[in-house]
């Protein structure tokens, strides 16, 4: 089944369904990728630690990066990004990226001035200097970075907050999603919007049926892995993923573990991305099918095995866990480099054996 | 001109002269090493920021590094390296690797408790706890390292060291240099004599004479560029230099700029090592041949061409000096390794091209 997204160059094709899991293919101008798909986040335009080459390379092959629009419009700027020609160009990457909006980084990071229906003034968590981020001038920095996916503005509350601040956050993200959608974009690029509604049903419903209202490429589930338990994330995750528009890409944004992608793409997600894997690779914590490996344990010390006997990337390929120990040890930078990029294998790999399962027991679609 | 070298598989063919200059290759059992050559220095089993494949790929092509006898025998231990058969295996390098035999360290890093003719007692510099060196410790410890190249324990007193002070260095290292050499070796090593002296002719002739009176497989010029001033460090080069055996290799350690490695190879030097392209390079220090660039100037903000325009490394071929700036400011990992490659890459290609001037220009030998 092949559906056009609203933005020309886009579009969206569902290959294979079980049960509400679906295999597919995002089209975009920049390139196809292959759906479910984890995105390595790319915070300040670099994968941390990983080249754009080692990130293209088979096993890894990953297909599209995120990008911070509040990291990048803090640093460097965007100054130098618009002389550069937009992200692609200045950080030498010609695949799809995503941006996020700004909203989550305002309301996590950085220190919030004032927050109005209008948008959000706040303070640069580097250097204290003022800001003010709206929907527009979001879209506006987003434009600037030329990225393929572009996120809705939103207002995402943390998971303990009261019933009025949902309502409030809702409203405001559901007339910011409008705002959004009313800027006229760059060409090539794709804009999804955001629903909210933290873990209470009824509210995720409502605040779906308002965001698929405004015909967006695609759709994202935010607020969630936000502090509420795993189980209410789950249970939001069966109850809602399979009801967003199944014509359209469905994104979970910053989750989250192995297992977390295999219970989303259970439930109907197709789009996952999350620091995990890079960051706790930096922190000596590396993925594999036996469970998470903590480097810096004794028992490491002379094992001369690699991180996991059959992963095909380069750092399992040459390296054992006793090598990597010693880096990790000594606070080598090429522990940084061996860990990510064996993280970033693991999850791809994990995300394309469960797309191949749905490929080969679902139904052709 | 081909020379047998005192160990077995080791052999030194001067191929061209010029002046003093000459251009030649090592050959070991492990691989032909052309001279002159920039050896990268890999402190605790990795040249900082790389990885192997980098290292051995065209354009850096690196034939051999150094690896540090004192940081390895503290970290991992020779526990770890014993196990993993060597410091080849345990790093993944399958070139030639040359190892200091751990006495500048002592002088310079650790907490000397206690130096006599028989060897130096310290205290390590990151966990304070007490340990040994004498020439007989040292050899043990490279024999495990299986190091293609070792070095003779030696004693290098500061730039501004008194003549007793020299005086008693140049004996112990005479005395320790002929224990060095008693100590059986495993097959496929070298080992290195190292003449002091500091910069008085007369002292380094003396002890040049008895050092090279030991038939070591080549010769080393240590205690130079220790804190002398470059005047002395050239006017020692230019008078030692080429009075070293010419049919046995000649190394001076721990030199130095792109000007120190032209200066030295006139002089008659065969191979150099240094922290200087890896340390500057994470420092935001890069090399180019219109002289040293210093990365987060603010002139290289908008920069968008490469750092080096005819630079064929993979950093100047694909990123631009704005982009490097940014990874800098942000700290980003990345930064490091781009920054590595390129200084890394400069060195190599100065070095081949004063190589290949002594091949054209100079006399066949």
């Amino acid at each position: 089944m092949w559906f056009d997204l609203p933005t020309p160059g886009f579009s969206f094709e569902v290959l294979a369904t079980l049960g509400h899991a679906r295999a597919g293919i995002l089209h975009t101008p920049r390139g196809d990728i292959p759906t479910p798909v984890f995105m390595p986040v790319g915070t300040l335009g670099t994968v941390k630690a990983m080249t754009p080459d080692e990130l293209r390379a088979e096993p890894l092959d990953a297909r599209i990066i995120l990008g911070n629009t509040y990291h990048l419009y803090l640093r460097p700027g965007l100054e130098v990004i618009s002389a550069a020609g937009g992200l692609h160009r200045f950080a030498a990457w010609d695949r799809p990226v995503l941006t996020d909006s700004g909203g989550f980084q305002v309301f996590s990071l950085a220190a919030i001035n004032q927050i109005d229906d209008d948008g959000v003034t706040f303070r640069s968590h580097i250097d204290g200097s003022k800001h003010r981020l709206t929907p527009e001038v979001s879209m506006h920095i987003q434009g600037v970075l030329g990225s393929d996916i572009a996120m809705c503005f939103d207002q995402c509350p943390p998971g303990d907050a009261t019933a009025d601040v949902h309502e409030t956050a809702m409203a405001r993200t559901t007339a910011w999603a409008a705002r959004c959608r009313a800027v006229e974009r760059p060409p090539g690029q794709a804009l999804f919007g955001i629903v909210q509604g933290g873990i209470d049903p009824e509210r995720r419903r409502r605040h779906m049926a308002e965001i698929t209202a405004l015909d967006f490429d695609g759709h994202a589930l935010g607020g969630l892995a936000v502090g509420e338990s795993l189980d209410d994330t789950y249970r939001v995750l069966d109850d809602i993923a399979h009801t967003l528009p199944a014509e359209r890409p469905r994104y979970l944004m910053g989750v989250g573990t192995p297992g977390d992608l295999a219970r989303g793409i259970a439930a109907g997600i197709d789009m996952f991305d999350c620091v995990m894997p890079t960051r706790n690779a930096r922190n000596g914590y590396l993925f594999t099918s036996a469970g998470r490996v903590n480097i810096p344990n004794a028992q490491h010390r002379t094992d001369f095995g690699p991180i996991e006997p059959d992963c095909p990337c380069a750092t399992c390929r040459s390296h054992s866990r006793a090598y990597l120990r010693h880096l990790y040890v000594a606070k080598e930078i090429l522990y940084s480099r061996l860990a990510t990029l064996h993280n970033l294998t693991y999850y791809a790999r994990h995300v394309r054996r469960l797309r191949d399962e749905i490929l080969s027991a679902g139904r052709r679609a």
